[in-house]
């Protein structure tokens, strides 16, 4: 996707397996059937790339370009299915992944949209919406407010991530040295925020006593 | 939309006309007012379509194209507001129909992904893409987990018949045969998971006993 | 966004103000933390327009042209999540300014698709997606059933502003005065409702007491 790094590719594989799983286990705590867990799953694989290259009007979509994408995400999702049986995934490994598929979304993203010429505040959306818009799908397929809407410092990791990227493309560093330190501050910060619990300041709810 | 088969038209049209009967029904029990029904109804009759032409770029979308698949859809949303009062729609009736819908609108978006060129395991997707989404959006937009995702072989109904017709492409059939036939096998796997109430396994749920 | 008509654009940016601090309010009552609050303020704020420039394939998107709309929509919700400790937004004036806000994007909306030379019918339906899709978007991130499609008289005062742009220009009366009647049209409509409490019938529920 990037076409300058080839090991950006096999880490956006990666990416998108981690998401897979995750959806995948959302949707199978849902009970939802075999081909229902597929679905919830490739939509959070795909699902933020897609919306950032239907937005920018990058056809065709890095899924139709490259179906390896498509099978890699049907194929973890299946695997998932299969080993839920036999082991929990959802402890520390599965959080820590996700951190890294967040990293390697918002960068992937920021860097595609920088790539096609588009502003770079614009851009650094883009890497958020990369990162974060499978996650959010992934929640409303399961009938549930997002939760990286609320967790802690997800998408504002995304955020930070995206805004490394754009600052240093701006100042013309190599494109794989800018990659690279971004990745390490959008992961840094989330795991940070995993391990010590931070959170960002929630909206002050005066209200909250009278909403049913 | 399918520019060979002029009944491939009238069929579609008909389809979506069993979806936007759907929405309403499900906008309906939500107590919606009428414009809040016609909406959710044109999201279900269109949403699939336009999820599909959207992603393969393929300009104008189909009912940007063609407006009778606005005044079908909104015409029998109508209908059903005003009906709905005298009859009850929830039947066997609407089930047999919706899955008529399906197997129509999954092999005619399998069958225009093909035509642009898509590779045949994304055709594959984009018909179940256009087979299903609509009733996804019915049921996010009611507020409710999209039914078809645990439901009685439903996306998987639509899938299989996606994969006849690539397949059935892929040999050079004439289109009309190799329609047909896919459109058979989703209908005959959907009626006979509706009439035998087959289902596909369940996720393994180890840990459903400590979700809330 | 109009071309024609500078003043436009000031009361669009002034729209996209508005829809920001009802999505920043809606996500602070979920108890989101502060990005999460602007992830929301930004869908509800420009998701509207989003999808009626991808349906239309009207690249580059409206904010991705111009990113002052990006910068207005994020700064209304900074702005909003720092006096919403203060004061009391949920008021009369917000129910005010949003009806304006919704006046505002349809008859934007449906312009921008007459313009484009879309037929009348779907630039009016465009005019309806611009103005409700955001607060739908907001909801559904909320986890909400959309509001808007139960409101009284919403979607409706949105359809007949819509509609009536589109019949004015059919009679090739100056641009400026056709929008400023539509955008009355709706306006008038959606505070007379809100005002007398109008609402269209609601969909008779002959079922509504076995629903769960």
């Amino acid at each position: 996707m990037s076409g300058s790094l080839p090991v950006i590719y096999l880490l956006d594989l990666f990416g998108v397996a981690v998401f897979a799983v995750s959806g995948s286990l959302s949707a199978g705590q849902k009970r939802m059937d075999l081909f229902g867990v597929v679905v919830v799953a490739l939509a959070t694989a795909l699902g933020g790339g897609t919306l950032r290259d239907v937005i920018l009007g990058a056809h065709p979509v890095f899924w139709v370009a490259d179906t390896l994408y498509l099978f890699v995400a049907a194929g973890a999702s299946l695997v998932t299915f299969v080993l839920a049986r036999f082991c929990d995934f959802q402890g520390r490994l599965l959080k820590t992944a996700d951190a890294f598929g967040l990293a390697l979304f918002t960068v992937i993203g920021t860097q595609k949209a920088l790539h096609l010429g588009i502003a770079p505040e614009v851009s650094a959306i883009m890497g958020v919406m990369t990162g974060v818009a499978g996650g959010i799908i992934r929640d409303m397929l399961s009938g549930e407010i997002p939760l990286i809407l609320r967790a802690e410092i997800y998408a504002t990791a995304s955020l930070c991530g995206a805004l490394t990227l754009v600052v240093l493309s701006l100042l013309h560093l190599p494109v794989w040295m800018s990659v690279i330190i971004s990745m390490l501050v959008t992961l840094c910060l989330r795991l940070a925020a995993l391990h010590w619990r931070l959170a960002l300041p929630v909206f002050p709810a005066r209200r909250e006593r009278v909403e049913p």
